[in-house]
């Protein structure tokens, strides 16, 4: 993924900080230090949400477009959400309204956008490499929202968000992440990140849903899901997309359910203290059993967390250097 | 239905007083003056719009969901208008784009929202009690914006409001309302607030559509329209779902408009300066001639009361208390 | 079309100006001091999209409405960054949430919207003429954004602010306008406009879809594309909508292309610094070629211009009275 260059400074405590690229389009190779001046600005951000008066001027007369190709409630409700607080205006394109039905080219269709003077573009799509090809060719800070089966850099943001949160520290955790690694951005932007910051990363899964070479990425693959969260720190659950069944990568939903959902048994094998994530929206009885979403205030918190790091972001890129001015 | 109890104050002249209940779910069960009080509120508010500037900060940096799960262009601009003129930040979730298509519970859809920190939510669904189950799971404020068969609590206020504007009062009036009362949740809040405030309820329409026990609801049946809205103060037309034709419950639009539709003659057999109303939207021809719905205005009054009625509850819910801080 | 005669006056450098209709329908008819006031203002709010902070307390407090009964990306996010960067509180209905579907007449959903009180109704709709039709039943203005295939006036006021922008006027230029003459509004609001202000329209195209008369709205017709661009000042090219082959209109995508697609050779033959302009989304590779799009800055200053020729007739419209009192 090319990074651009144009630096935005950001002064907190004296300390001149910055976002190597005008984008976010991944967290593989991301430094640590700008994960952790992610995080880092999003615990101060975390407040607004929690106020009476949920609403800062930091973005006040900024645009922000949410273009999004595939349907997603929570993540377009998200960034809104963080983008409304941050007092930018917020406008919404999703597929079924958008000029794509009309054989518009997708680069065609950003052009335009960005021609009527955005900020910030927030683009899901089921294409891998769409948000990183329109960042090379637009001036608007780009943020991936999730491309196919490649990146979900923010959801990886937010839970580490949140594991540091809870627990202390990233350095030295080992986190278990499990269910069809192959297919899914929210897995690989973990892997990325949580090795970048020093986690221990274990996925399983399938076999047909484990990418030949995980161990490239700095996860250990493992295919018995006791074994796999054995002692670790962090479980979590991905989202099995129950159409790749006719697709053959499983067999059926009670078998999967059975060799790698997630039980009140299994968390018991994890440390104690032991998270239970998932990034929603949960297939209950599927990866995770009601018994133990019910019990997993995490899950929330995952959610609330979201917001507080979408405005992270979204300050980082477009509104940090008129913060230092 | 369940009453929380967390007391909401308000001083107006000196006189505090309050919504017994954090949610709006129905009008069964809702003391007259609380719904004195609502109606006296939207008073105040009615004027806002009104106005040049149709915008008031009661609500800034307060967040508004309306999560719909039925489509309906009117009750959610409505809602949606009456939350930007207070200035909250009001955000559309509706079935076409949630992810509910994904089969996540409805509870876990109220829950992940209400986690990204919202301070009311308006639900719209069409299963009845919908909107009351959410409210015992949620901390923020419920507003029911209709469920199923049961009620549509905003709506029977803004009837109520619109009587007592134009009538001057609700006590002792003859209000018919014609239709099919069994399906209609208008008809249900109207029959418990306008009985509540001392109105007379006379129900009107095909046997098949008219619930049995409708008087344990203080409601007089009444299956000649001639005869029900004699000397009435107030007709309310119900809307035709035309649909119903097919489960039978009536024999065909022609007929249906000949015995329940409204037209200038039963109009006349109505008190003098008798009020007509339709929530809308009207089957012109069908439970109302063109004439008469082009000859009463008190209808898009409704409308433009039901602004005000709404700005006053998400007043009520969500900013009282601080106006009284 | 009628024009109401409520006057706003405008006051700038201490000429008081003014749009003689509440309502913006069409460029035919519209006086050419009209057209020069609009352009005049758009290029003063131009500058706001440019800024920062793109965003002036204009219309603080008003309600516009986005009534789109045909789907539009572009157009409806250009009204709605225009509306809320002039501070207004904008709302998008659209078809397929509408209560259209539930049979209301349009006027009727019209006076629904109206009687919530807002003071600009956006209209875009299949059927020509019906926003003329409810400009006269509602007080609120009405903008016509497309109506069938009768006008699209913003689109060619923001056309003809593109032109003077970069050739510094509009008199005595000739501009070929090629495509769809027929059915397009976007070349029957430039066909009046342009004439009114002093251009030569040419129009060019198959014989199927050059109207009858066309020499009436004071346009020569062409049918040979070359001889049509031989010495223009501007090409305007137009989409072509790919469902008019099967009514038989063209033969075929690739003769079409051949016959009346843009390319460099063509380009070559306009006038020196000739300006191509397309109202998008464009047909690559059909009515314009791929090298001849990516040449082309204006068609994306043609949407960035868009905004800010919403944004004067917004102000004209709903706020110019208010600033001069």
């Amino acid at each position: 993924m090319a990074r651009n260059t144009g630096t935005r400074p950001l002064a907190i405590n004296g300390l001149t900080m910055a976002l190597s690229s005008k984008d976010l389009l991944g967290i593989q190779g991301m430094p640590k230090d700008e994960i952790e001046l992610i995080l880092d600005t999003a615990a101060t951000f975390k407040d607004v949400s929690e106020r009476d008066i949920k609403k800062v001027p930091t973005l006040r007369g900024k645009t922000v477009i949410n273009l999004f190709y595939e349907a997603s409630t929570r993540t377009r409700t998200s960034f809104e959400l963080a983008g409304k607080r941050l007092s930018a205006d917020v406008i919404n394109i999703s597929t079924s309204t958008s000029s794509v039905v009309k054989g518009e080219t997708l680069l065609d269709t950003a052009l335009n956008i960005e021609a009527m003077k955005c900020d910030i573009i927030i683009v899901r799509h089921s294409c891998s490499g769409a948000p990183a090809y329109l960042s090379t060719r637009l001036k608007s800070s780009v943020i991936n929202a999730g491309d196919g089966s490649h990146e979900h850099p923010t959801q990886a943001l937010l839970d580490m968000f949140t594991i540091r949160e809870k627990l202390g520290r990233l350095e030295g955790l080992t986190v278990a992440i499990v269910g069809d690694i192959e297919h899914s951005r929210v897995a690989r932007s973990n892997i990325y990140g949580l090795s970048t910051m020093g986690a221990k990363v274990k996925v399983c899964g399938p076999p047909t849903m484990i990418p030949p070479g995980i161990e490239r990425m700095s996860a250990t693959a493992c295919y018995d899901m006791d074994e796999a969260v054995e002692g670790a720190d962090v479980i979590m659950m991905l989202r099995l997309q129950l159409e790749r069944q006719a697709a053959g990568l499983f067999p059926g939903v009670r078998e999967y359910a059975r060799l790698y959902g997630l039980n009140q048994a299994r968390v018991a094998r994890a440390a104690r203290n032991a998270m239970v994530m998932h990034p929603g929206p949960m297939n209950r009885g599927v990866e995770i059993s009601s018994e133990v979403a019910d019990h997993t205030p995490v899950i929330l918190h995952q959610v609330t967390n979201g917001v507080a790091v979408r405005m992270a972001v979204m300050f980082l890129l477009a509104g940090a250097s008129k913060a230092e001015a």
